[in-house]
């Protein structure tokens, strides 16, 4: 078979029509196709879209402040060692762009993609895995309004079978510690006493470690699973402290990570007990397996951090999918309409209840041509006259 | 006086007409007006012109991933403070955006300007410091292409009265071990025995502490003051091996670091002797002033990093101008036509050869609105048919 050459490399950015200010990261997305060999791959980054288009075409500003594109354009690939080669050269020419991993995370993810289907493995073949282990989906979702919401959310993820549940964000910390008792409360009450609970605190208390300690009675006496982004994900020392605080509830994070080294500081230095990666964010499915290896070597458990989409979901449970002690997969529950129509395909939850890494070709989750069409943004982004983006068109 | 409200913030990208691949930053700029009180206050960004741009005007994805401009327009400042609480806002806002501090920086910058020629007060005055210590400026550069080149550099430097000169970037570190010899020993010739003589490596071993370490005894040799970022700057446990291992060649680095978090975590976990700022990627002079205090309780020293223009001189000085034991600036000697040109005034270098932070009111730098028409960059940004961006025209 001969190389692919990296020539045609489209952006597709899709909204919901109407953006609420909420913390669900599921109404925009930036997509990328790669078409090369008669073969399509698909990449989803976990970014500001806008931003990451500007990052692609971005004129040069010096040698270490280049586009994503110049350094993916040209390129050939054939093997995965090639895709971590262009992702240390994507690295290196922008490491004075802060969004780089950001923007180059879906066209990674892209070539795992495609590279799958032409040798026609799933990707976590690819990855040297011989097994794709059975996880355990849990419901992830924000609190309710009231703890009464939460409760009615609980009751429903367990009616629907799911025996872990996750809820975040909403005003969790924000207020006196009693009023979120009475959500975890309400969690508990509805999933049932055997049910796994986890708490998203959405970096909440910043890296202020006394306020996240006032909550510790209340998590430890609802069984929390664990206790997730209590601080920013830069925020080690206080990580590190709360995490010598807590014998009982296990501290997560790392879905802010960019690179390989932010989530294995907050392995070594964080001491948190779970590290959670977005494969859209951290620069891909590479950077995401290495992580995945770090974490086992010391005994903390990896876990995908998935909210959005089945085709994110499926590149998210690649690089743990032959790790059998990762047992935990994130499963998103209240996708917006964008993120549930824009696949063809789903990684449904399995007659056991369980999730499996896709045993097709590539990622085996196809985008819909026709919702790309009903959500696609237009855009358009000229320099000293020139045109150097537009929203591409679709046939 | 009434407060300022922030209501008029115009970004002008400047570049030169050719960009090299080299490592020269001042090649382009993102320069910052914000416009009250019949007064206008300036500010630099140190960043990917293009995706700041975007940054500052990206439709919102989500609670946390917004535009900075919509945490900006609009709100009142009439203290110091209130800079710091604005900055808190945006990094919450803005917190699934790494591109955001390096976005804010130049506004942050502006502020201060703004906030000081208001009270006709010095910037460094703002930030409570007394008296403006005189730094000895270091003249910074680029390797030459051959030692020989490199020897004329530093010969001339010190024709010109710097005492202490840095080398940076160049082939250093990308060859043999002997030939970076040859250019330390050159610089080491022409700069004379007693001058300060600075490497930088520019990231170059990425985080193979192996390939400095084969450096340390020419740097220990030449008697180099500092080895400046051998690694990339979330390479924590590269830096501390390196430091362990180097007891003459102190290690410097942070210039890359985008929040407080990152250059505490340099000094706490990296052992480095010197933390590097550069107040146009950081978030502004006040999170530069933060860590100049952190280093100054962990008895490390803090140093600006500045490659360009005055304007981000002044800027870059102000965080440290009162302490006395940091007492090294880096001082720009071979920026762009471009970076030249920009400003109307400079920050000289005394008869005594040191450099001071400006007494004028703000930062003492005011930009030369021909040569920001002379090097204007036209952008235009369109999303669904809208112009959410274009380049202000000038009067």
């Amino acid at each position: 078979m001969s190389l692919v050459k990296i020539e045609h490399v489209d952006f597709f950015y899709l909204a919901m029509p109407d953006i609420l200010d909420i913390a669900d990261g599921s109404q925009d997305t930036l997509l990328v196709r790669i078409q090369a060999d008669g073969l399509s791959g698909w990449g989803e980054c976990e970014t500001s879209p806008l931003v990451s288009l500007a990052n692609w075409v971005t004129p040069m500003s010096h040698s270490i402040c280049q586009s994503v594109r110049s350094s993916v354009i040209g390129q050939e690939i054939d093997h995965p060692d090639d895709i971590r080669h262009l992702g240390q050269l994507v690295d290196r020419r922008g490491l004075d762009i802060a969004q780089t991993a950001h923007t180059f995370s879906g066209i990674e993810i892209a070539l795992w993609d495609l590279l799958g289907k032409r040798a026609r493995l799933p990707v976590y073949r690819l990855l040297g895995f011989d097994h794709a282990y059975a996880k355990t989906p849990y419901a992830s979702q924000l609190f309710g309004e009231t703890p009464e919401a939460t409760y009615e959310k609980a009751r429903q993820s367990r009616d629907q079978g799911f025996r872990a549940v996750k809820f975040g964000w909403g005003n969790y910390g924000t207020g006196a510690p009693e009023a979120d008792d009475e959500h975890l409360s309400a969690a508990r009450r509805g999933l049932g006493n055997d049910g796994l609970l986890m708490v998203d605190a959405g970096t909440v208390w910043g890296s202020n470690v006394d306020q996240a300690k006032l909550r510790l009675p209340s998590l430890t006496e609802h069984r929390v699973f664990w206790l997730e982004e209590p601080f920013v994900g830069d925020a080690l020392a206080a990580y590190q402290e709360l995490a010598a605080a807590s014998p009982d509830v296990k501290i997560a994070g790392g879905e802010g990570a960019f690179n390989f080294h932010m989530a294995k500081h907050l392995i070594d230095y964080g001491k948190i007990g779970f590290i959670q990666i977005d494969t859209g964010r951290i620069g891909g499915i590479g950077p995401a397996k290495a992580v995945a290896d770090y974490a086992l070597e010391h005994e903390v458990t990896f876990v995908n951090h998935t909210f959005t989409t089945h085709l994110a979901l499926s590149a998210s449970l690649a690089p743990f999918a032959g790790i059998e002690a990762c047992h935990l997969c994130e499963f998103p529950v209240e996708a917006s309409r964008l993120a549930v129509k824009l696949n063809n395909h789903e990684l449904a939850r399995h007659e056991d209840g369980m999730v499996r890494a896709s045993e097709e070709p590539g990622l085996g989750v196809e985008p819909n041509l026709e919702a790309i069409q009903e959500y696609l943004v237009d855009v358009e982004i000229k320099v000293s006259g020139k045109t150097i983006y537009s929203t591409p068109k679709l046939p």
